[in-house]
């Protein structure tokens, strides 16, 4: 490892100020610069070198993952989540294999729009250009760290990865494999930067760096990203708190509605678009909630249910106003009996944070009210919500799931890491 | 006029606050909620019944209008700014007229963006559904009370106007119109509303109305807009200002060149899309300098320039950093010679507002590269700054230029004012 490579731990020389972070942030617009004219064979050969590089360099990134590690087992972290900060040499050579998946996917930068000739002969192109500066603000695993660097610079953007504390000595490891192998490509090493610093004051400097970054995308709980969201005077894309809602509607298919609920909860709980609420139409009721009590059991949840949820099961615990709130991210599910699908939309549209929403049903008019009547990011008929994902929708990756209206709405894929701009070529055109 | 149909002085009794600026973003929430799924009929209906009201009502907007008019002559507003403010009895055939062409413009909402069938045989669609609430924040003549928010009703979205003070009468009046017709067609009132209140206190309460405003957008003075790009918690999306700039490639055809600069600065001064500055290469400086300067004089305009143009003509005012950084909006223009193209991009990165740059060259290469370095909503080669318009890019009407790069950059029609939804459907699909 160069010592070249690494975040740097002093200001730059040039446009030097008091802050390290504005400092990088500087030096990433810079970056983007030149980034944003390159074609398509110089971006992905900078792939295809980090892919490299983190294979060549897989002992460097273990022996700083194990320090992370090491802390963390230090000060009690539960297994689970030190097994989720773990970076084996099977795990490296997976993130760079899906480094490699993110070449092959279509290149959206230059991709026409919509374009025309106006009647007056100018010829009119609206062409995407990348965003420039993407911040990161993530709590997650170390993989992301590489996954969010290949999507932006697939799509022609310089980025700024802020990681968890936990992960710090893996990241720098990580950062530092992808800047030498992007200064190896004969890109600016400057394109993938760590923000320098651990406080909350750095992640406050990067959220009002405006004019030197151009999007913050916060990945994590919903303190973090509520925070971000509020504090920003940059332009905030808003991800993925999922309170997501399984409606079983009168006319449902009650096998295919407790396969769906069940996958929907139980397949993996801890993610953003598993199911947290069940409401079922009164009508099928009887049926349908001894089935899905049995089910739910069998997979281990427990549910937090209304009085006739109550009524049918032993084991149902009583819901307050706080269960219909909650994103569990567990085996635990809010369950309400409701009159009808209107009401069901209501229940919906008050406690939904607008992630993904599932109805079940044989009735064409019920799908159509429900897909119309429903505000959400996604909603599925006759499906599992777990299947909002950028890889299940086909989009190759995703650097989020955006639960905001502006720019992206749902999994954000390479499209979502760029902008636009017109292109309006003439002879000589003016206005009369 | 019904007095129901005025915008209300007190809270409403339902989900009443100690905020009427609140209690309006509430209704416009639930008149938003009834509009998302109206089909184009409702729509089109609702804005065909504005069109014949403000014809039917026009002596009542008149009569609003001269209060208005009264107002600012006491005041000593000058004649110009009057001029802008007043409706004639044809200013409101044409506002009306505008409605009418609304109706005509394509239907974003429903419109699918993409689709596909996924490989397991799930069927997905981004459909274009509308924002929701969108607040507009403006200074400018009463007739954009109209048309943003027939520009909103044909998205689908519920619309709050914050006019100005000084044309407070006018809008109330539009838009006791507008809530009149709108109802007549069976829609919400609500769905059309003025903010109440006219202090900056009810500007701040809907900038931090997160929840209730899905996006607000600001169009006026370079301060206003600024001010409500760092205050608000509401998403916003920037518009307009516009420090252009012309550049003169070494290679310019010299008449296309004078052509399109005495277009581009003297056309129309007032408007974001006016030019600026005045960028030449050296290599053609003796050739087109006093060209230049001679059809800018007979234009009427004044040259701020460097040292080469000053030493070009007598008339030309010494420039300081000031004017390479003023939106002059006026018969100035901020005019140097560059060493080569680079140096003109580099100038106008410093300096450019990122609206509009044009290039005058007959050098591909030229035209390639500076298409390509300029970071700008718009790019024009071979033509005048002053085509970046929505009409004139045959948008149809256009409620805004964003001038930056999330959700929509450039001017902005129907599509702009509208999300998507993924709506996937499914046969019992479940992941596994």
């Amino acid at each position: 490892m160069t010592s070249a490579s690494m975040p740097p731990a002093t200001p730059a020389t040039a446009n030097a100020t008091d802050s390290p972070v504005l400092d990088t942030a500087r030096r990433a617009r810079e970056a983007a610069t030149v980034l944003a004219p390159l074609p398509r064979t110089a971006r992905d050969g900078a792939l295809l070198a980090i892919a490299d590089a983190l294979v060549e360099r897989t002992a460097e990134i273990t022996a700083a993952n194990a320090e992370d590690i090491a802390k963390a087992r230090e000060t009690g972290t539960a297994e689970a989540i030190v097994d989720r900060l773990t970076l084996t040499p099977e795990r490296v050579a997976a993130i760079a294999a899906d480094v490699r998946d993110v070449v092959a996917l279509p290149d959206p930068v230059g991709e026409v729009v919509r374009g025309s000739t106006l009647p007056n002969g100018l010829e009119l192109r609206q062409v995407r250009v990348p965003l420039g500066v993407v911040g990161i603000i993530y709590e997650a695993r170390p993989n992301v760290t590489v996954d969010a660097a290949a999507l932006c610079l697939k799509s022609g953007n310089a980025v700024l990865l802020r990681g968890s504390s936990s992960a710090y000595a893996s990241n720098r490891a990580l950062v530092a494999v992808l800047r030498d192998a992007v200064a190896s490509a004969g890109l600016p090493a400057d394109a993938v930067q760590l923000v320098p610093g651990l406080s909350r004051d750095s992640v406050t400097e990067l959220m009002t760096a405006r004019g030197l970054v151009d999007v913050l995308i916060p990945r994590g709980g919903a303190s973090l990203i509520r925070t971000v969201v509020e504090g920003s005077t940059v332009p905030v894309i808003e991800t993925g708190t999922g309170n997501c809602h399984v409606y079983v509607d009168e006319r449902a298919d009650v096998d295919m509605a407790v396969d769906i609920l069940v996958n929907a909860k139980a397949q993996r709980p801890s993610v953003c678009n598993a199911a947290e609420t069940v409401l079922v139409h009164e009508g099928v009721a009887d049926v349908f909630l001894p089935r899905a009590l049995e089910a739910l059991a069998a997979a281990g949840v427990t549910v937090h249910g209304d009085a006739a949820w109550q009524k049918a099961g032993a084991d149902v615990v009583a819901a307050t106003e706080e269960d219909w709130e909650s994103e569990y991210l567990s085996y635990d599910i809010a369950a309400a009996v409701v009159p009808d699908l209107d009401a069901a939309v209501a229940h919906i549209r008050r406690y939904s944070s607008g992630h993904t929403e599932a109805i079940v049903t044989r009735d064409t008019a019920a799908a159509r009210r429900f897909v119309s009547l429903v505000d959400s990011t996604a909603v599925m008929v006759n499906a599992s919500t777990r299947f909002t994902d950028g890889s299940q929708f086909g989009f190759g990756a995703e650097i989020g799931i955006s639960t905001q209206k502006l720019h992206a709405r749902g999994p954000m894929g390479l499209p979502e890491l760029t902008s636009t701009k017109y292109v309006v070529t003439g002879d000589g055109h003016v206005r009369g």
